[in-house]
């Protein structure tokens, strides 16, 4: 970013290298937030509805209020994109506490102002060899805490998975895959995860630590129908893993992403997956 | 606070209303960051030593340079403390991982800028009718994750804890306990928990979820030896409590406060108990 793009602040079109929190901004220092994530392509705000669904029943799980309706933020999302000449881009939106009335941890919220950032930033895509290659994971240390409302809510309280990924990093891997404290599989750092058996796709359940994804849903919902897979939401344990056909990753910038390996033993031959290119390629997947 | 306060940041004492914070800071994008709590009573900053210590292993811990010695961190301090004329304060030191030079998770070690802010506000303690009458405390649905080395540490993802401080409100509750994954007790979400069983302390070890808070360590190593309690550290369940004789929390802006219920069941007669009392009178506690 430079100093001629900019972003959205609570209604606000400012420079994007501005300053412009406070640091007794919640979001800042406690956490105290939500933020969504989406892609937009040639200027389609891709899944645009689900991803506000998403951010408001995240403020609502956390009692912040959302002064703007959809309409609105769908609005400044267009200013955003227009202000900074983006057709493809990265959309980041961020819901924080904004700067408290009292101090403590408890939240004043009938006072509270809530701030809302929108920032948008180039992008147009993962690199196709990655696709064409696939990503390899490596098991986190580090367990994801299903008993928390966060493990179903995109917060701000992303340390556990900046720590798992970096992990990963360390070991050469390219994401890192996270059990939920029962020592199941419960999604990736910044991906779902699904798994192919014959004619099924099985992916963990949100009641493993799974956050609903926008991706995710979209396959149970429309593209696994389509091609004439069931779709299973179930626990899966690690050592499951050895009887899965293929495996993929899934997030709204990455799409689709065949995943080869997970702590070195592959599935199948280790290469992308015959269901996972042909879920990649369908139209049903052209939308993501 | 209002304008003529100051705060510290990254060695400037600016204005404390002052917007500093780029939005793209992890801090705030990601809970990528950690903080202290300290006081300040009479101009003695209390068991700095400790603070920066477990400042310097949280930084240790999520890979994070801390770009000051403690020396100059105690000098800021200092400086910040004299710009606000405050005697008795309670500061707030915030450390974050910055601007990132890069998209996604993985922070840039090698190019990071960690960002380092002081705040200081005036604090006297908290009011003595609160002491004698003795927290009431409720047990949260939210589960600490005792498998994440995000429990031991003073990481600014806080969501988890304002949430359950949340639930406890709304009952009426003056703090949340917090169990771990395995139903074990935690701690509660700003305190330590501490029980007393004749002439025993029993605290959860930092094994279950529990945060290496100052003033516990001071009980453990100092308090309890000169008064010849034994401390144990071990996993204690729910079921337990019954049996406790008192109940106590500690952190380092309340010292010892006496807790007198834990959803509704009373520790013996319902009143600050003995010997909590004692080791918040004695002469051992005055530097709390």
């Amino acid at each position: 970013m430079n100093t001629d793009k900019k972003l959205w602040a609570n209604g606000k079109l400012i420079p994007c290298d501005s300053v412009i929190l406070n640091p007794r901004d919640r979001g800042f220092t406690l956490g105290d937030g939500i933020f969504e994530t989406i892609r937009v392509r040639e200027g389609e705000i891709i899944r645009i509805a689900q991803h506000l669904a998403r951010l408001r029943k995240g403020a609502e799980t956390i009692g912040l209020a959302l002064l703007w309706t959809d309409a609105e933020i769908q609005q400044a999302i267009r200013e955003t994109l227009v202000a900074n000449q983006l057709k493809d881009a990265y959309l980041r939106l961020t819901l924080s506490r904004g700067v408290p009335t009292q101090r403590g941890l408890l939240p004043d919220e009938k006072n509270a102002k809530p701030s809302l950032i929108i920032q948008a930033e180039s992008f147009t895509g993962y690199p196709e060899g990655l696709y064409q290659r696939g990503m390899r994971a490596m098991t986190s240390s580090i367990r994801r805490n299903e008993h928390s409302p966060l493990a179903n809510i995109k917060s701000l309280n992303y340390l556990d998975n900046i720590l798992a990924r970096r992990e990963a990093a360390k070991e050469g891997a390219d994401e890192a895959v996270l059990l939920n404290t029962q020592g199941n599989i419960a999604c990736a750092s910044v991906t779902n995860i699904f798994f192919v058996k014959g004619k099924t796709l099985l992916t963990p359940p949100l009641s493993e630590g799974a956050l609903p994804g926008t991706v995710r849903e979209y396959l149970i919902t429309k593209i696994s129908p389509q091609h004439g897979f069931d779709i299973v939401e179930r626990a899966i344990a690690p050592a499951e893993l050895v009887v899965m056909d293929e495996a993929f990753l899934t997030n709204a910038l990455m799409g689709i992403m065949p995943l080869i390996s997970v702590d070195g033993k592959t599935f199948g031959r280790g290469r992308p997956g015959m269901i996972t290119l042909a879920l990649k390629k369908s139209r049903a997947s052209e939308g993501l």
